[in-house]
């Protein structure tokens, strides 16, 4: 399933929809059709977890989806990023694709050795917009604006201290994420302001429920600015797999569902290039993983006056 | 105003209350007795915001407080954590302190020099505890447990780009929290592992509202280890004050009622001292900032079978 969040107008509140053929079925409205109660909001759903979500599955597989009042074109709707308000920060990758760490190195401040365990970092809830929302530049504090396309874990439940074997069991979904930097907001190492300011985590356009991702492994990703390929490259050239991730942390702090990682970004990114690009007003970027959809936003102007 | 978050029994809710000469005064019984709605958790009083503050300093200050039924004596009920479950990460502020930068260059990875700008890093809301539980020592994953008192500053106004000058404007309260950290689990420079596990954050024991505490950069703060005093400063020697610290995250990072700021330890910690010291199960923390209170936390085994 393609699950989003969605306004049917601007005054409209933020609801759970299922994304398919272009059109956007309402999760509520569908289960009140056949007299169920299903959740409107994406983290009820995650809550509700596997029960509800094998209801919203069967009611899916029925003839004649969707019923009359229960859907309508994707094209009358806003889509907000799935997860419109997480409960805690991102958990954000670093790192983590060989040669993004090899880039990096000669580049940024970071090792040419490739880290021994997840590097992790955090962005608050105010990062995240959703589809077609604006990245702002604020040139008081930055000409570094940097993109990183990555592919978003969305945890289905609790994870304390898990094997990689079961790892895998606590996930909900998968979704595309841009973690944004201001390369040139590092302080003393910490990553949480320059990749952590609003609007710095670009999410959507929907959530992929892992049961249609079984390997999370073998997926493109890429990113262009102003339509010019930046990155391509594949998940299966994470240095610590999303199973490696979710054992890891988890030993140390408590997974919950809703929690979503950002699993790390390839090769390509403006800092690594030569000479180095960044994103000004008026670019546009867009970023995209095989299987689960693209996001395109454009960056603005937050420079106060 | 010492506002607390308490449970009247083991199953009962978490509550709003108010701490007078060791009575708990329950906030929403107290305004349903004069028949004002008052909220019953600490995050609604914040979100609330000040008329709400208002009307119960109003009650408070009534004759006769407080009415027959609305408390209880501090010592049958249970505080919790002021705010049991932040809505985000909590910003800590590293190296805030000059001997601290001075004993963290010499003993951990960190510059001599003194921080040109306020260094940020966070700590997810799993590692909230409240007073008196335990700080989880597991031994498969630290070895170098380490104790860190800190002034929490709790923002009761949404802040974005204000202006030192306007800052405090935006400070709900005050409140005491031990930043835990594992030395040994620092990751490529990054701190969240080392300091984000869970119950690494002791917090309480209530929070005092700002209008009482009218200068937050004059309070002694100390910490002990088993009784013996091993961190005793004043938050005057703060590198960054409370202002700077508000003033510096929300050019970048808009803040929301109800974050909280750890902002900072002095000198005293295990890591700087000659031989370094850790925590051990079996050993108790205690820590006061003046004016708030004191928490006292045992170190308990968590290590794994």
């Amino acid at each position: 399933m393609k699950l989003v969040t969605y306004r049917a107008g601007i005054e409209a509140p933020a609801r759970l929809g299922v994304l398919r053929d272009d059109r956007v079925i309402d999760a509520a409205l569908l289960g009140a059709a056949y007299g169920e109660a299903l959740p409107d909001t994406m983290l009820d759903l995650i809550d509700a977890g596997a029960p509800a979500l094998a209801v919203l599955r069967d009611l899916l597989a029925k003839p004649g989806m969707p019923p009359v009042g229960t859907s309508q074109p994707l094209a009358n709707v806003r889509l907000l990023a799935p997860i419109p308000r997480p409960r805690k920060n991102i958990f954000g990758i670093g790192l983590n694709y060989v040669e993004h760490v090899e880039e990096s190195a000669r580049s940024l401040d970071t090792s040419k050795d490739l880290p021994k365990q997840p590097v992790i970092f955090s962005k608050p809830p105010t990062t995240v917009i959703g589809p077609g929302e604006g990245i702002e530049h604020n040139s008081r504090l930055t000409r570094q604006l940097d993109w990183e396309v990555e592919l978003a874990v969305i945890l289905g439940t609790t994870a304390r201290r898990v094997t990689k074997e079961r790892a895998l069991d606590h996930v909900f979904g998968y979704s595309v994420m841009i973690d944004v930097s201001a390369r040139d907001n590092r302080r003393a190492g910490q990553w949480i302001y320059s990749k952590g300011m609003d609007t710095f985590a670009p999410f959507g356009p929907c959530i992929v429920t892992a049961d249609e991702i079984p390997d999370p492994q073998v997926l493109d990703l890429w990113l262009t600015v102003n339509g010019v390929e930046k990155q391509r490259s594949n998940t299966r050239h994470m240095l610590f797999k999303v199973d490696d991730l979710i054992a890891d942390i988890s030993q140390g702090i408590t997974l919950e569902p809703g929690d979503i990682i950002a699993s790390g970004t390839p090769q390509g990114v403006g800092a690594g290039r030569d000479p180095q690009e960044w994103l000004w007003p008026g670019d546009v970027v867009v970023a995209c993983v095989e299987g689960i959809g693209t996001i395109r936003h454009p960056v603005v102007n937050a420079t106060p006056d």
